[in-house]
């Protein structure tokens, strides 16, 4: 979709105002938390064909109406002068993001990070467990996010997942902290966690690509 | 949600015949596509307050039609004496989860397998580019179903994704098949790449953990 050339350009400074921020999260969160529900109905519904046929149709009335103003690419990052950034599109935290969980990450003062969420039918794997590439795609922003909040942002070089048993969909947590930096590169480390323990721990080793040399001025917090 | 000791009430042979399997992918196929499309207008949309309104009103009677006959679990494996598997809830592959892009695997005589598929601003990680996590989401499943193509299905025991560089949403493709087995253990490599070649390489160890030994008889095309 967007031209490396443009990616610039996908750092909005958009000029809002920590009020309209706030507005903005307030009419756009709910809709995606409407969205996430769907995607479990999607899944889990046993809606007959005609059933089926007028919820489609509600559905296709409700995409009309949000379509009728509305962006065609993806969101980008925007941000404000006040300081505020938003990866809303973000695909593990966005909070207009239906396919984000979303994970909102919680950075303690001694560098770590961690973070509790809820996964629903639409992310199983295995029967009944949590998709492998979900909790990879957790551990690779969660991971990043310890590496920017430990002082040492950067894009995702390497990233291994040990997965030591199955983990069951529902309530799970995520830790993460940098181990050690090595001149650009970071190397931090990471589990997921369901109520019995660990599941699956994770290294990632963060650098700063090239690409990013033209935003670098821009602190982003961790947008995977 | 699930217990461990209900894993295997998950795989649920409901006796569909094939005509009857694609009716099923016929009525609900279109409505995950829907709600995928749903999934990017909640990222895109500028509507106003009174739109939203509009549009969350109409969501909000299509969910209660979905939600008055349903299940409230993860979807499982669905199969048939037919021999049709359905793992239509992953979230990778599934039919009916619209977080799922949906990945579909071609597999090759030569044991390897290949899938090319779109991503949308739902998938967006650095601004305008493919989220690192998603990328190792679709190799952690492409890889597991290279393993299973190629004689050795199993778990993900060690999945490590190396990124070359950053991949931009749009038409991707994934490419793996098993580098070599031992004992227990399938090492598997692929790649995920866009039309300017390879964005990033993963390796795969797969193995057989205990708790799948219960259906182990029953053969599970790669559920992640």
């Amino acid at each position: 979709m967007a031209d490396r050339h443009d990616i610039a350009r996908l750092y909005v400074n958009d000029g809002l105002s920590s009020e309209q921020v706030a507005q903005q999260a307030e009419l756009y969160g709910p809709l995606a938390e409407d969205v996430r529900d769907l995607v479990q109905l999607s899944i889990q519904t046993l809606a007959d064909e005609d059933a089926v046929a007028q919820a489609r149709n509600l559905l296709a009335q409700a995409r009309k109406i949000l379509a009728e103003n509305r962006e065609t690419g993806p969101y980008g990052v925007h941000f404000s002068d006040s300081g505020e950034f938003r990866p809303w599109g973000n695909a593990v935290m966005g909070l207009r993001n239906p396919i984000a969980p979303p994970v909102q990450v919680v950075e303690e003062s001694d560098g770590s990070v961690w973070a509790e969420f809820t996964l629903h039918a639409g992310y199983e794997g295995p029967a009944g467990h949590t998709h492998g590439g979900v909790l990879a795609s957790i551990l690779d922003q969660v991971l990043g996010d310890a590496a920017r909040h430990g002082g040492s942002p950067g894009m995702t070089g390497t990233l291994t997942v040990r997965y030591r048993r199955p983990a069951r969909l529902g309530d799970l947590r995520a830790d993460a902290r940098i181990d050690r930096v090595e001149g650009s590169k970071a190397f931090v480390v990471g589990t997921i966690s369901d109520a019995e323990g660990v599941c699956c721990e994770a290294e990632g080793i963060f650098i700063t690509p090239k690409w990013m040399e033209a935003v670098r001025d821009v602190h982003v917090p961790g947008t995977g």
